[in-house]
């Protein structure tokens, strides 16, 4: 067993409450979260006991929205409206990607969602034999969701990867999913409301990202991305909206009495000025949020302790409102509805049984000083420079800025460029 | 003399291109910048050399708005509108600070500073002397700008303090300044303009932060605070407002033809639901800029890199134009339009013959890599976790996540924390 000790935990267990307790980890599971008695102390055996020093030990952060394979475009092509940026950069670059490209531009992100104290992506892309051995060469745990587009022919494409990828390892589990309303025809639609009933599973795709989506989908359908959705039957075991930002009072609706979660974006949106979504009306109308970083390329980062400031402070901004989506509710977004919203309803929180994905967090900082509230410290002054841990599954994969992920950090940023120049001049 | 060698170096010495040379720092200057020849190299003597491996060295980031000793109420009443937050927490916490107290919580700041590759403070406080001294002790750079309030006798304390602090030291400066028109009386203002006069010197002081404060003074003078400040002959000779998140096109016009910096503190007016400044409607007036944290209650963190990335972010959602306020600029106006603000012109860029207020970025970060394009990376995905080395007037002050500031860092945390608990029952 792993013994977490002299630290303080926050385990999201249903309270924002810190305590000083200990967490023990045993294999990939959470196996105890209190104080030991001498009894208990006298039988458990220890491989490694970590003192925490009074540092912080929490659940890891899961980033619930992302394309980790795009590390290759970050800095490349910024500062561009979102069609120009995705029909003429991003998408010829894309067609050209090989498998091990794809390999080694997800392993470098990964290292990125270690520094930042996260342990799940939910992610959506493509050359997935690649990307699944990038994730598991690194021990990282991924949900992947299915990116497809074009025609009816392609649902097959979806199911059968449904049945070839749930299962096949404990840390990558897949779901159904399409692209978006704007890539896909109304046949795909069709067939995808079809799997989500022949499965009962929950379907994820971006939704409402820009209002030039909405208004198209408008023109075209009738109905908004989400009601068009909801006709086909895509939204009849929940899922996840990606983005969310352009949804209607009747969408919300939707979403509240689908169980589908509004996960989103607000880096991606406001550096791609898409917009603000309506976090506070969306919590008020009872709908589940999760929190993502969307793809490197528009981000720029793959940080969700940036993210969390952000969805709070747009939404200060957005209702003029000081109070709005206090740090508590940003936190529990993004630890345990993050998870929630990709299905891994075993990594939302720290107890016993639950997945041992945690990180720990250095207090001895500047920005955490004084530590007159610790859970707004994390939202409104954390930063990666304060992840001193991270852990999935109960392996240590991050440590004191070392990588412990089979592959060494530079050898990862040497094969990166390496495969991007050849990936230009293919 | 210190060599920086074998790295990549971003002088902002009129462009952003990053090249790859040397930079020698002599004392408390900048000895050379370019590719030395062998002769040089030979007759050079170096007390150190720092082997970049590759990194880059770029100038240190300034902080153009700050209350620094304010850490002490980091996390202590978020998430409150900025007229209460103001009036029900902050001023009576702050009318039982001791000069102590100052000095330990201007520390701790100068600690998060310096993680964040920051060289210099434009601070607004009180207790001075125990500021100075803070700074002093640190080795740190810091420009006071005066935050006097109330009536016109208050005048010749600003006038005392203007003549005393400038040139006590080389690392501290003072600059005329109010807190603001909200809080000075009429007959203040007035004194500050016949200083200004008397002096030919810029005045700095808060203007614009939130609608209520320029409706406010409408009413009471029929006159926003600039044309009101104006008219009194305050912003003769330049200066600075900090905020200005509600200027009118006249205002602009005031600052563009008197020189007056306009210096953004996007993180704080977020926080705050006070606004987005009209960053670009002020560069297209030719109105120059500065950037700064606000104090740490308001922020909540003394990040650069987070400012860098809202400033720019709100200004593609405010304009809905994600190629609005480019990463070069944004650079350029948190680097050297900073440091002149706050009247540091000897630290606006690396150049022979200027301070050495420089800092080192880590590019082999997963944020970093891959490297297409170094200013876009250090301001869409840089962060504290980038900073290696900081240096001051020659001195390198932080270095590989280590502090040398002649006191411990956990000392001063604790001296905070004892502080605080002193304060509150008091």
């Amino acid at each position: 067993m792993i013994r977490f000790k002299n630290g303080r935990v926050l385990t999201l267990d249903g309270s924002c409450e810190v305590e000083n307790k200990e967490v023990w980890v045993e294999g990939d599971k959470i196996a105890f979260v209190g104080k030991p008695t001498d009894e208990q102390l006298k039988t458990a055996v220890f491989e490694r006991e970590i003192d925490l020093e009074g540092d912080l030990l929490m659940p890891a952060l899961k980033n619930a929205h992302t394309h980790s394979a795009m590390t290759f475009l970050r800095s490349y092509a910024d500062d561009l409206p979102l069609q120009d940026w995705l029909f003429t950069q991003v998408f010829p670059m894309e067609a050209k990607l090989t498998g091990e490209d794809v390999y080694w531009f997800t392993r470098l992100a990964i290292l990125e969602y270690l520094t930042s104290g996260v342990s799940a992506s939910y992610d959506m892309y493509f050359k997935l034999d690649d990307y699944i051995k990038a994730n598991i060469d690194s021990g990282f745990r991924t949900v992947m969701c299915d990116a497809v587009s074009d025609g009816k022919e392609r649902a097959a494409v979806v199911e059968e990867r449904y049945l070839r990828y749930n299962g096949m390892h404990p840390l990558i589990s897949f779901r159904l999913g399409f692209h978006a309303e704007y890539t896909a025809q109304y046949g795909l639609l069709e067939a995808i409301g079809e799997l989500a009933k022949k499965y009962k599973a929950p379907v994820s795709t971006h939704n409402s990202e820009t209002a030039k989506e909405v208004a198209d989908c408008i023109k075209k359908y009738g109905k908004t991305p989400t009601a068009l959705f909801d006709s086909l039957g895509i939204y009849d075991y929940g899922g996840a909206g990606f983005h969310c930002v352009y949804l209607s009072e009747e969408d919300m609706d939707i979403f509240a009495e689908k169980g589908v979660y509004a996960v989103s974006c607000p880096c991606s949106n406001a550096k791609l000025a898409s917009g603000i979504a309506p976090i506070t009306r969306l919590i008020e109308k009872g709908v589940k949020l999760g929190l993502g970083t969307d793809g490197p390329a528009s981000n720029n980062a793959l940080d969700m302790f940036r993210e969390m400031y952000l969805l709070t402070v747009l939404q200060k901004l957005r209702n003029s409102d000081a109070a709005a989506l206090p740090a508590d509710e940003v936190l529990s977004i993004a630890c345990s509805g993050s998870a929630r919203a990709m299905g891994l309803e075993n990594c939302d929180c720290i107890a016993v049984g639950k997945q041992a994905d945690l990180t720990v967090i250095d207090l001895n900082k500047p920005s955490m000083q004084p530590i007159h509230n610790i859970p707004k410290n994390l939202v409104y002054s954390g930063s990666k420079e304060n992840v001193k841990l991270t852990m999935v599954a109960g392996k240590v994969l991050y440590e004191g800025g070392k990588f412990f992920v089979g592959e060494d950090d530079r050898t990862i940023y040497a094969k990166c460029a390496e495969h991007f120049e050849a990936l230009k001049n293919r």
